[in-house]
């Protein structure tokens, strides 16, 4: 005979900042469940879970528990599942394992070089000169500055960026004239 | 009693270009089709079938010829239908009612002035002057030169023009420093 049927699984979603997912953390979930002792009378206890998310973890990561759902008579506890999503950061964007930035340059910057100043996400200074002329479709990648790739220590992917020119709003006549001269219009 | 069943109707794409789809345009189709003569004897004829394409008609939209199918015995011949399919264009790409094209133009023009000439889908010259600053973003809108739209007689889209702004691909450092001087880097 079959036994005792089993509580559909119970998904909670685990939300996540990007610093945490590139860093990996220590999250303490505090769960509240009915148990059921000898004698068949449910209580409410506490319980606290630990999850130890790990560096380059993705959206859509689950970790379960099993039967740490809510007792009943007659039926085996659900499983309780943690479903991790990705909170927006202000700076990056994640695609797979790369992180993309866009970068707002002026367009004499754009045309005469500059620097791009970043924090990582593990909040180091990341100076990236740039050298070549920047045009709207430039992707500037830097290796090994994206996301950790799960399981291979210590490799990333990529960390591109991309570039927001900033245009002047208005040129004098002396100004459109001497673009002229330089650029040959 | 149910009448003889129908035979599922027969489609087949009818590609159009642009100006085709602008101008109106007749299409003649030579179809070869079965058809059954009195005594039960089957032959191949060629008949001419003319598509009226109007001014404004879109993908997919369906011209049915009633019956036109092959004949067969006890079966009503299907109904052939020709839809309407878009050929790419080299300039344009339509949007619903609006045209969109994407115009390279240099970083000089973009931020000095210029014209943007182009020939309309019924062949006329259009003159576009540039005459604000026009960045990576900028679209710039011409109200009533897009598509017909259909039933409304002389309406029609807007054409939205995009730019490709092209950026030198070196510059001296003479030139690098007399943009520093002119745009104030």
């Amino acid at each position: 005979p079959a036994g005792p049927r089993k509580a559909a699984p119970v998904e909670n979603k685990l939300p996540c900042s990007l610093e945490e997912l590139y860093n990996g953390s220590t999250r303490k979930m505090k769960i509240s469940r009915n148990i059921v002792d000898a004698s068949g009378k449910s209580m409410s206890v506490e319980e606290i879970l630990t999850i130890e998310v790990k560096p380059g973890w993705k959206k859509g990561t689950k970790i379960t528990f099993p039967e740490k759902g809510n007792q009943q008579p007659n039926v085996v506890p659900a499983d309780l599942v943690f479903v991790i999503d990705e909170k927006p950061h202000n700076v990056y964007k994640r695609d797979g394992n790369d992180l993309v930035v866009t970068q707002k340059i002026s367009l004499v910057e754009a045309l005469t070089g500059g620097m791009v100043n970043l924090t990582t996400l593990d909040g180091r200074n990341l100076s990236i000169p740039i050298t070549d002329i920047v045009n709207p479709g430039t992707e500037k990648v830097v290796p090994n500055e994206g996301m950790p790739i799960g399981k291979e220590h210590g490799r990333k992917g990529n960390l591109r960026v991309k570039f927001d020119i900033k245009f002047p709003t208005r040129l004098t006549a002396e100004q459109k004239a001497g673009l002229k001269r330089l650029l040959g219009g």
